[in-house]
């Protein structure tokens, strides 16, 4: 199988190294608006060639856009303009984005809608760009698949075998919950840890105390702030409805556990970190 | 050195594993109110031997007080008043716990206040009781020395060693900035993922889809969330009044940057983000 990569960051990086390594992919070319990353991405070895868009398309079986959320949108509807222009009723084009609702509403009423899927592999870290790119990404983690019935079955069927490949399990869903689900398992986690970042940042000038007293327990909860804004700051605005929601639920509950702490009210406090405790059995 | 120590859970556990291993302690005995946590204390072999609170003073040089908070204060105080009332003026209480000011002001007084040595090692995991000890918990970490110019040099000199061989390094600040700064580095962190927790419970009722989108992003914010109420009540309700300011303080930024998210303006979440990114620097 050909694939072709257009972004080649931590994702797209690290899909090439599993595809390639687990025979999925006889050849991978790649694009990189960036020519840094493009240039990193060659001489790591991530693809054996860098070409433009265009020549991507043309010599791609798999095409996979691994750019970010507000790039990615236009990039398929440009994929799929050239599919419908040149007649190539074979190839499949996938994105790998983080919300699933605008992109597609964005080629809903493509006339080869048929030849993308739109998946999500939730596997990450909180670097970006190819030198991030690791082997192993995304074994045992969850892919899901938004609006599967809205792509031919086929294409559908070659895309779980790239993810197989890259020893994912597949989780069926529509876009709208997809993107309500991952603005409460994710999206939130990240507003949390930028939030929390710059609340202790604001504070603690004398940046020594910070580290002295960081300890496990803060590293963990503000990890994802190093997260970049090139990649969240459209995430954010295309899931901005579900993620308000979700953010002033959230807000809420803090502050219904700030107020238990001013009262001093022991049970309450209590019964709040005995309901949270609950996560242990969904989380290891 | 012969040592007591007083709550043989994660903390008072693992000091137990490392101290004999590197053969700072000759022997160990241990105290602790839950029957089930002491007998798992001997036979997963942390103490030589189960002893009463009387015992344990008089047997020991250097006592560990690792119970809650709320206990430790009572008990720290009942150790001084033997020391006091046996005239033993060569034996050491410390005492590890996570809030100092309360404690500080409750033993300020006491005619064997230079014989009490308050720390609190920055070290733990989301587990608790001694089946949690694990060795080499406190390797490289920080330990919070409060308040040390009202414990007598030797006694400070004393537990500097004990911390050695734990390979901890050693911080000194007053006991009023410990509880602020760990308001903003630890309790905070777990206020967060207690609430957190609870959002995303409260909302997926169907459990499966919280689990199939648990990212790593999402596990590692809410990881804290784990903790047990009986050791983080009383350290919410001891250091309430840091605690309430810096949960104010972060909640506003929550708030700001959801605000920045409903306006969709790109620019202002996107200086946020950056911000928030200067925690590299910080946080490995």
């Amino acid at each position: 199988m050909n694939i072709g990569i257009i972004g080649l960051g931590l994702i797209g990086g690290s899909m090439a190294i599993d595809l390639r390594r687990r025979k999925f992919a006889d050849s991978i070319v790649g694009v990189d608006a960036d020519m840094i990353n493009a240039s990193a991405a060659l001489r790591i070895g991530l693809v054996d060639e860098l070409v433009s868009e265009d020549e991507c398309v043309e010599k791609s079986d798999i095409i996979i856009v691994a750019v970010p959320v507000s790039a990615a949108m236009k990039v398929v509807c440009r994929v799929l303009d050239r599919f419908q222009k040149e007649g190539w009723t074979d190839k499949i084009v996938m994105d790998v984005c983080s919300t699933k609702e605008p992109i597609a509403k964005a080629t809903m009423y493509h006339a080869c809608r048929s030849q993308y899927v739109a998946t999500h592999p939730m596997a990450g870290t909180e670097y970006s760009g190819p030198w991030s790119a690791l082997p192993n990404l995304f074994d045992s983690k969850v892919c899901i698949f938004a609006d599967q019935e809205e792509s031919s079955p086929k294409a559908v069927e070659t895309v779980s075998r790239l993810y197989d490949a890259l020893n994912m399990r597949i989780s069926f869903m529509s876009s709208a919950s997809h993107d309500v689900h991952t603005a409460y398992v994710s999206h939130l986690s990240h507003v949390i840890s930028f939030a929390l970042a710059n609340t202790v940042l604001d504070k603690e000038k004398d940046e020594k105390h910070i580290f002295d007293l960081a300890s496990g327990g803060f590293s963990s909860t503000v990890r994802l702030a190093k997260s970049n804004a090139d990649m969240w700051t459209p995430i954010f605005i295309q899931n901005k409805e579900n993620l308000v929601k979700v953010t002033d639920a959230f807000i809420q509950k803090v502050q219904e556990f700030r107020d238990n702490i001013e009262n001093m009210d022991e049970a309450a406090i209590r019964s709040f970190i005995d309901e949270a405790n609950r996560i242990k059995r969904i989380i290891k």
